[in-house]
């Protein structure tokens, strides 16, 4: 694979100079008019170290604006990137849509040091590459321009440049860098890269090999195929886009769905409730405690109609555990920081590290349900998020958090009294609005929406629990009992 | 100090029913207010361990909509705290306008741990409580309400309540508490206690202190006295308010300011540049690994004329570090979350951690140039600024930053020559827009502005550099040895 990058490309310095004004120029008209785009740029710079990165990288900041660029590095890393699913680092640093990101460190790193180390085996590193492909599907469906770039050198320049800087190195030790010994690792790690790179390879995120021996070839090299991406984004961005038709909800039409399953007759005498809230609220206080004693986090989601309960059924929750160990995340309107990436962004920047819970109150599930039903997301934007939600709720339990998902299910007769009660009532006043009797007209296409939700995203890892909502001491008891079930099993098992 | 508290005060089952409900709904309407105003309410819970400051904040949380409001603890510390300026961890937790931040656990738990563990001096703990009083100045200042809550009980309360709390401990034994262990310290804790609460207390944010042995009478009076600083917020952001009038400007007239001490007819021949420029850039890399090594954070600020070289300054700057070792943040205008905050907010949140470098093209001194020139800030904004940014300032390097400040000079000839060329070479045209010709009329009012922002802000700490910047191989050479200079001097000394 990188035999044809071992052939002494070059360029000499007066054509550099000539090319470099004039690719410099095309840059950053490419950068300006992307600074108005609503997507961003995503540049990954690899290969194995001692390959010139650094100096690409400082190229291509030199050539283009630094307003609107961010080189990213992870090299040292925080026990907040480690207390987090392994992504939460990279989600961080995402660039905002218009900007350029540079990866230089990236999500190949950490897979090919941990191969090299033997830290990894094959299962491991297949699952990896997989992750990878997903995460850049996901920003690469979102709009953003991902560009790959491998710097490659044959052995025996690698070994003059690494002389060089042991050279350096001599001179000014530095506490990080480990000795460069590629004696014996070279062969495996150029095996590493090889299947990285066509594992991780593909139409919307292509790999780009570039031989690295010349300064001036690399760069202009980079250079040329980071405006060529460019360009085709701007281009891609141009053109008209076809929406799915959204057929889905036409051929369910009025078959029963899964909220049709929950026996919404249930209820709880008061004396009971009092005593089986006290019995769940104790022993979660305690499982709350275990879980940061092994540091494990739980992200509970609370969904349901309006008026079902959400907000009671979530203080009775919190009102068990300790406020140390648990954060509640309320939804509004997305911030313009947010509504600037993708729109997993909110909910990836607001999980709690290992040891706490978060609570969500309304969540990324938003974007099938009220954003499908105002339109408010393209069909193919929320059809493709089931996929990115299971994705990301994956990630979630393979770092060892326990996840909850409620549903809370009332009849639309229900809802209509609670309703009128809050109108009522006057410290329920501020809890109804124009919005909620607007949303009840759509109860029919919102019940379409929840059961191709519980059916695409109810997975072995991450399943829904439909909450029966009509007798609120009853739903409060559901939810209380599921959470101290899920959590001692989890628990137990550790 | 505390005995008033001492004489059991309380509120019966019944009556605490009914003036919950009033309370209730007026915190309700009070908040609703809140969540349209331009300012955030702060509540702190402060208290020895055990006097019922969990169950406060968990009854403020239940009477209110947790839509709006944020409980922050911080109980432990994450290695990306520590290695910051001691604020930052508040910083990054204000809440924004509009929003109530309730903080279990604030910046009074430090100092009262570290004096009842002796590890911290008389004078260290004067110091500290400045500091207190100048952060909770600058927040109400920008029009935040902040609300300080002191529980106490007496010894013989505490001992029972903890005994209690000791009972269910032994149950469920939990890592992070420390045996409840008063005997000899409740004296003392109280000694702290009161000198603390003494030397932060203020008009503007004064400490309530509330005897807390019946929770139903510490609730109704903490809910209350939350009640009315809101409502006492919320008239006075509803009065006409008078600026300061802006007189200084007028009063400097002609007079010369301190830019007329800058040689502008200084400048540098080509080969020595280059020879400078290799030698400073050299010691730079190395000053920035050695910093590094010593855990040592560099901020730089860079402010200048329009046309004035800041960027290619800069990039000689950048060109000399490991990207691994710096981050260069631009400002273009605030984003809404930022607007949302303290306008000092959107640059702690971008403080680098200690051993990197955080270089700022253009900074917090936007304050007092063109917010104050173009009128973005009112007087009393940008005249208060000078202390609120030495204050600052003061923090980072009492962190141990190094902290080096340039303001690029040049003349209006050269501004205007430069804009000349800039408006003929085809890859800088981006760089010169309608709105650098209209700063260009306001010459005269950025240099009142510059003259005065220098002698108020050019401290011990953390002084100015003015660079002769006609010249701009001068100019950049001058930047790098100041640079390597502050960093060999602070470095040495370690």
């Amino acid at each position: 694979m990188f035999e044809t990058l071992e052939v002494g490309k070059k360029i000499k310095n007066g054509e550099f100079k000539e090319l470099q004004l004039a690719l410099r120029q095309k840059l950053l008209e490419t950068q300006f008019d992307l600074a108005g785009r609503d997507y961003p740029v995503i540049i990954v710079v690899a290969g194995l170290d001692g390959v010139g990165k650094g100096s690409l990288v400082y190229r291509l900041n030199e050539w283009m604006d630094p307003r609107g660029i961010e080189t990213n590095t992870f090299w040292e890393h925080s026990d907040e990137e480690e207390s987090r699913p392994f992504f939460w680092r990279f989600w961080r640093k995402l660039p905002a849509r218009g900007n350029i990101g540079i990866f230089l460190g990236s999500w190949y790193t950490m897979p090919a040091q941990a191969m090299l180390n033997k830290d990894m085996d094959q299962e491991e590193f297949a699952l990896y590459c997989k992750q990878i492909e997903s995460f850049e599907r996901m920003l690469s469906d979102d709009g953003a321009v991902v560009i790959k770039l491998w710097l490659h050198v044959s052995r025996k320049v690698l070994r003059k440049q690494l002389g060089e800087k042991m050279q350096v190195l001599r001179e000014f030790p530095r506490a990080i860098d480990q000795p460069y010994d590629i004696s014996g690792k070279y062969k495996k790690s150029l095996e590493i890269s090889e299947q990285l790179i066509l594992s991780t390879d593909s139409s919307r995120s292509p790999w780009h090999l570039i031989e690295s021996a010349d300064d001036n070839y690399r760069d202009i090299t980079a250079g040329e195929l980071v405006l060529a991406a460019m360009q085709a984004g701007a281009r891609r961005a141009s053109a008209p886009t076809e929406d799915f038709p959204d057929e889905q909800e036409e051929s369910i039409g009025q078959q029963p769905t899964v909220l049709d399953s929950v026996d919404l007759s249930r209820s709880l005498p008061k004396d009971d409730y009092k005593q089986q809230l006290a019995r769940y609220q104790d022993k979660l206080q305690e499982l709350a405690w275990q879980a940061y004693q092994e540091r494990r986090s739980v992200v509970a989601v609370f969904e349901g109609w309006d008026a079902a309960g959400k907000g009671s059924a979530i203080r009775r929750v919190t009102g068990a555990i300790d406020p140390r160990l648990y954060r509640l995340v309320q939804f509004a309107a997305p911030t313009d920081e947010e509504k600037a990436h993708h729109y997993l962004w909110r909910f990836w920047r607001q999980l709690e590290r290992d040891g706490r819970l978060t609570l969500f109150d309304r969540s990324w599930y938003g974007r099938v349900l009220v954003e499908r039903v105002e339109n408010f997301a393209t069909p193919d934007e929320w059809q493709r998020a089931y996929g990115e939600i299971n994705q990301f709720e994956q990630q979630l339990t393979d770092h060892g958090s326990i996840l909850l998902k409620f549903w809370i299910h009332i009849s639309k007769d229900e809802q209509l009294q609670r309703f009128q009660a809050r109108e009522v009532e006057p410290h329920k006043q501020h809890k109804i609005t124009e919005d909620d009797w607007r949303n009840r007209e759509k109860w029919h296409a919102y019940e379409l929406s929840i059961d191709q939700m519980v059916s695409r995203t109810s997975t072995r890892h991450a399943p829904w629990t439909l909450i029966s909502g009509n007798d609120k001491p009853y739903a409060r008891i559901q939810i209380l009992k599921t959470f101290c079930d899920t959590m001692s099993d989890a628990l137990d098992t550790d």
